[in-house]
């Protein structure tokens, strides 16, 4: 099996090579080749059974689509997208990457399915920012898609674009619409959603942490290693499974953020909770005030999709895959 | 006021440029100004009144958007696209003109914005073909966009982006999701649809006419007149008003074919009934069965648009506006 990455340098992308390259196969198939692409240089791991190309290209010019789909990959992992704060500030580059950069990739898979019926497996990550307030208290797939920033409108566009696509049987597409991953590994960074994150990781490394809304804010997490799951087990789904609404919730876990500092108190202990500081931010408080908190995920569980049941799991997940690697 | 009519030769194009001219007039302003462009010459009515300019331009090149932008309309009606039909059979042609078309619009119009804010009204109609079934028995405003053509989906994704753009405050926008327009003057056309006019139009003109599907079929109408009222009123709402959820379905009159029928024999008799002759089509049958019947218009209602309430007067809209002027 031949296997395409993009937007292989990013968490997720290099979580996904490593699952990958650790099991040797994907759907019941053993994994012969994989390329990974990214903007910045992606990291091969070394590998005997497969073999590992890498390329930096940049996916806004039509001719780099043609390019890695001519290597005719079985499977295409689309991760690439410039985050939701980028996407806001820099409309032009949002659209470019986000939009263009999927519709090329989809109009060179066609130009290879009109010559020969070439059909592959194309995997994407859209996210809840399809999603905009006002919500229902859970959202379910039949909720209308009325992003409020250009990140989900740009997320929204291309679940259509995909659909369409599938639709035609030019490719067999799967939309996921990824909670929220946490605990992220690294460093803290500038994004409103950092917190969730921030409040677990940094006390858990022995660093104070800053808590900037109130405690009942709840929202949808999973883990990063449920996320891999999430991809892997959508390339074993047959189209007949998926029909044509390819784009869908996936599981998730709803938790306050009172439930997700209780877990670490569970699972750390008291003093990694007395590493939070509440420092109330008006601003954050606002633009998280406006992110759903809760998804029926009925059709992606029946397809076998699953995630973590309780937040101290989140925090174990974090403890097993990533904060060992320090 | 300064109008731009895109799309201007088609038959909603034509006949809201005849309104236009003959109330001299829109949202209170007098229209100073119109520019009617479309693919085919657009016909310029004479009109003391109004500067009248007529322009056959393509679309589809973005130079041709920044032209238009460029003279500064007040409000834009964006009409302009290729029917489901063209757009199933040529999916290259579908987003070069329904997709790229629209957005090569706004991206003009964001160019004009940067320089000095400029923020037009644009009217942009959408269709109903946004949904697909499985359907719901009445469509709400918050049901998902599901579109089951290509046609659907190259609109769907405009909805996003005008919401985008509307967002941003770079552009007025309205979307409008118009019901099934009934009945179409003109000659009968291979439409999947067109039966729907063409029960009722072909009798009242001495012909007859195929009923392909069982007269239980049920579907969403408005007078051609009843879409123009839907455009000017649209140009009349503040933003405010539309907030950002800015597409939206209109009232329409749900009827069946049955009711249709009644409402021939009513307003024209049982002679032009005798003229109707069911020819069960299966193949056409089974596309509208994936169409949607009826819709929860609340919003659009209480925004102060206004449809037919009776297939009698949508006849009579007929009678009045195109059949005596043939």
């Amino acid at each position: 099996m031949n296997i395409l990455i993009i937007g292989a340098a990013g968490m997720i992308g290099q979580k996904l090579t490593k699952r990958l390259c650790s099991h040797g196969k994907l759907d019941g198939a053993a994994i012969t080749q994989l390329t990974l692409v990214d903007a910045v240089a992606p990291i091969a791991p070394t590998c005997d059974s497969i073999i590992i190309s890498t390329q930096v290209r940049d996916l806004c010019a039509p001719s780099v689509a043609t390019s890695l789909v001519s290597l005719r990959p079985d499977v295409i992992f689309h991760l690439a997208a410039i985050v939701s704060g980028e996407a806001e500030l820099d409309m032009r580059k949002g659209y470019q990457i986000n939009l263009d950069g999927t519709r090329y990739l989809l109009e060179a898979i066609r130009d290879e399915h009109e010559l020969d019926g070439y059909c592959p497996k194309l995997i994407f990550t859209s996210s809840i920012a399809v999603y905009g307030a006002p919500f229902d208290n859970t959202i379910s797939d039949d909720f209308h898609l009325t992003p409020l920033t250009s990140y989900g409108t740009q997320k929204a566009m291309c679940e259509l674009l995909l659909a369409d696509y599938n639709r035609r049987g030019i490719v067999h597409g799967i939309g996921l619409r990824l909670p929220t991953i946490c605990v992220r590994p690294g460093k803290p960074n500038a994004a409103a959603s950092g917190f969730f994150s921030g409040i677990v990781r940094e006390p858990i490394n022995g660093q104070s942490a800053v808590l900037p809304v109130v405690d009942t804010v709840r929202h949808w997490f999973a883990s990063p290693r449920t996320a891999i799951d999430f991809l892997e087990h959508a390339t074993t789904l047959n189209p007949d499974q998926i029909g044509p609404r390819c784009n869908m919730n996936l599981p998730g876990l709803c938790a306050s953020v009172a439930e997700q500092i209780e877990s670490l108190r569970n699972v750390i202990g008291g003093d990694a909770v007395a590493r939070i500081h509440r420092e109330p931010d008006d601003q954050i408080a606002s633009i998280v005030a406006g992110w759903p908190e809760q998804f029926d995920a009925t059709r992606a569980i029946a397809l076998g999709f699953r995630a973590e049941q309780s937040f101290d799991d989140i925090i174990k997940v974090y403890l097993e895959d990533d904060w060992q690697k320090r």
